[in-house]
């Protein structure tokens, strides 16, 4: 349920004007059309304005205003979102991020690092790379740290280094009435009271909106190397991923990448992969032995699951290439498939469902005869199936195929989410995954937004 | 401010008793004595029954219950806490755990255990041994497991592997309405919705209580290691700390001992301290080369900082020997000093601060000339000054240190508790250390718990 929003009046944009500044604002049609969607195929809802909010007491006046007036509000990092999250659903008003992307404190002793919301994590390890630290979380793109903290966002690296809400320490966070609040403590270890922190991570920006960050930080780890390994099977793939965790070595990635993917790959980027299930790692290590004898354990395994071939390789040349490929795998699909749109599937069970659910996705894939690749974050349990489709049949069989993949994941133990996050397309499932803790959601949401102004929408089935 | 309750009347008691099973629910004295206080020196204060459930729908329906009838519920693990979060301030119904202490299942493929809340971390840990599994977090004492996630509890392996809070992946919990939820995932990764999990632990039993608890779990290192370090100064102990926490070595265990607490233990536990600030540490490592090659870099960097003795051990017994006593190192504390009880300090900040918060202790200390102790988990920032006292004159100076301390720690960007919790004790820090996100806990409390029937007088100043 959703309240009645009132419109954005010219009087609200002279208001807003006074909070942001003239220069900071803006109901031109590109601007809206820039910000109505997002990379998903969710369909695109325009803002009635577009605000770029300098600093966060511009966020805390905005919202304050909006509540005072009840108008949406939805916050916007650059756009990279998989669910919709980010689209204005219902107008009002599009608060971006874009100008408030700096570094505020680096603490390097402490590994730490204060930023605004706005900045991009590859722009953030850029910057930090000087000073042999980086903040690992890593979806592809070039997400912003808030819209990764808002969405929980994990990625290639998470099976070592953890999805955002583990990399985060402190947030100031704006409230749908305009208080800031601070949550969490630079201190690593707190147990003082509730766990604000990690209630506003993977919010989605519907009970407050992240205005600063403390991060933490890794040392960029001296030893790295990559290893690519072929299967006959889908199968021996997957029990491989369940092999190498089960081991007791810590990959610091452990992808799965069906054949179909790969053949995409090899044409495109010109990495020599056979056209097999393929299980993509990376290993992170303080000493090359170390790093040698994880990979002759990690080779053995291989073996012993019926391996086609296997490579590893600690020049870094080599391994940026491989996993460039790995890293844009989205973008070559998209690239190479002009004239379809993808629907990609995120779904995540306990580690020993993985073949179950790997092998469950084939089944549905055979028998309904639907194109799509599979790639995913295998040693995390997170797979993502990506279905091609052209017109609404085909992307009606792409959701119930996915809808199957869901509640297979569910009933496995899993999530209807590993990290694209809820937005407007898991929403349907939150009863389903939730149960009655859904209805403890709904209550705090009602608590700290009773007017419903935050990011109205989503996460919520309506 | 808390509503007022209504006394638990005979009828109750047989109410109850329908709930629990008449074997489960004690008004006799000595069973109210034995819940009436932790091991902190927080007065105690009796329950009107104590109630031993033995499923989860106990504890839901006792809640309910309670709820209808607005009677403080206390929950108890073993009592092992020290800021008396388990005393029934209010009197009302004492729950304790002590007769769901199984393991409902473990999942060693997925490196996971479901537990019942009231079985204790160690015998947990004892019948994960023969899996070659544990559970890291590890305060000194057998806290209960729904004890330690209810507290957010940490220890002594906290540095490398995280506090409770890092080690949990779903929870049943029982809210205040007699409702049963689930929280959270055994997928390790999920970005459905928000993190009801995070917010239940820690909450120390005021928003809801825990009845199951699925836990992560580590494979037990194949190598281990024990570095002991003594300096001439606090300082250069300290500073040792941030250095080597700077150098990108992961310890499984960082702590700080001071000259006064290294002479209790050299004379009641026969382990070969000298009586100087010291550092103990503890590596993990898969490989032999891996341990050896780290402990050069430690052996250098203590040498680079003046260290007066460095020893370094890979020998199991020595190893247990000198971790023995670190662990049990406030039970022998006790036992040396049977006429005084004890007041343990417990702050933590960001490490780079972690020299300067030593520094001001000290000061504190010979400016007032109050006799008090440290021992510290230096690795993540967090010191305990132990003060002794045998009446009220020098209770009330050890009080007023610790709140100088405190002061101290939230100054430099700490908290008031890096892993005892509030409690009683912390309560009047909380306006100073969250400012108005204190609101904002409220507000959640009174959604969850609107008749603060959950754990009254706990973590809230008054």
């Amino acid at each position: 349920m959703t309240p009645p929003f009132n419109p954005v009046t010219a009087q609200i944009i002279d208001h807003l004007r006074q909070i942001v500044g003239a220069e900071n604002l803006s109901t031109a049609q590109a601007d809206i059309d820039l910000h109505a969607r997002d990379q998903s195929q969710h369909r695109a809802s325009p803002a009635e304005v577009v605000v770029w909010p300098a600093a966060p007491q511009h966020v805390a006046d905005t919202l304050k205003l909006a509540n005072e007036h009840r108008l949406p509000v939805t916050p916007w990092g650059v756009g990279t979102g998989l669910e919709g999250s980010s689209i204005p659903l219902f107008g009002g008003i599009l608060l971006s991020f874009e100008r408030m992307n700096q570094i505020v404190e680096l603490h390097a002793d402490d590994f730490q690092v204060t930023v605004q919301p706005g900045i991009g994590h590859k722009d953030l390890n850029a910057q930090l790379a000087r000073h042999g630290l980086f903040f690992p979380p890593d979806p592809g793109a070039n997400a912003t740290v808030g819209g990764m903290l808002a969405n929980n966002a994990a990625g290639i690296r998470t099976v070592r280094y953890g999805a955002s809400k583990d990399n985060v320490l402190r947030m100031q966070v704006a409230l749908a009435d305009g208080r800031l609040i601070h949550v969490g403590s630079r201190s690593v270890k707190q147990s003082a009271g509730y766990d604000l922190l990690h209630l506003f991570v993977g919010s989605e920006g519907t009970l407050g909106i992240i205005t600063e960050a403390t991060l933490k930080l890794i040392p960029v780890p001296e030893h790295m190397s990559a290893v690519v390994a072929a299967f006959p099977t889908v199968k021996a793939a997957v029990e491989t991923v369940v092999a190498v965790r089960g081991s007791g070595l810590d990959p610091a990635a452990l992808e799965f990448i069906d054949a179909a993917h790969c053949r995409m790959l090899s044409s495109a980027e010109g990495v020599d992969l056979t056209e097999n299930p393929t299980l993509f790692m990376e290993f992170h290590a303080a000493q090359q032995s170390t790093l040698s004898a994880g990979l002759e354990i990690v080779r053995q395994i291989c073996e012993e699951m019926g391996a086609l071939n296997f490579r590893a390789t600690t020049d870094t040349a080599e391994r940026k290439r491989l996993w460039h490929a790995r890293h844009h795998s989205y973008e070559i699909m998209v690239r190479m498939h002009p004239d379809k749109q993808f629907f990609i599937n995120d779904v995540a069970v306990p580690i020993s469902a993985y073949p179950e659910l790997i092998g469950f996705v084939e089944q549905i894939r055979a028998e309904r005869n639907i194109p799509s690749t599979m790639i995913g974050h295998a040693g995390d349990g997170n797979i993502h199936v990506e279905f091609p489709f052209a017109n609404d049949a085909e992307y009606q069989q792409a959701m119930d195929a996915n809808g199957a993949i869901v509640l297979k994941a569910l009933e496995l133990g899993g999530t209807s989410t590993g990290e694209h996050g809820v937005g407007i397309g898991k929403a349907k499932y939150m009863p389903v995954e939730h149960g009655p803790a859904l209805d403890v959601m709904r209550s705090i949401k009602q608590t700290l937004d009773p007017n419903g102004i935050l990011n109205p929408g989503k996460i919520f089935p309506g």
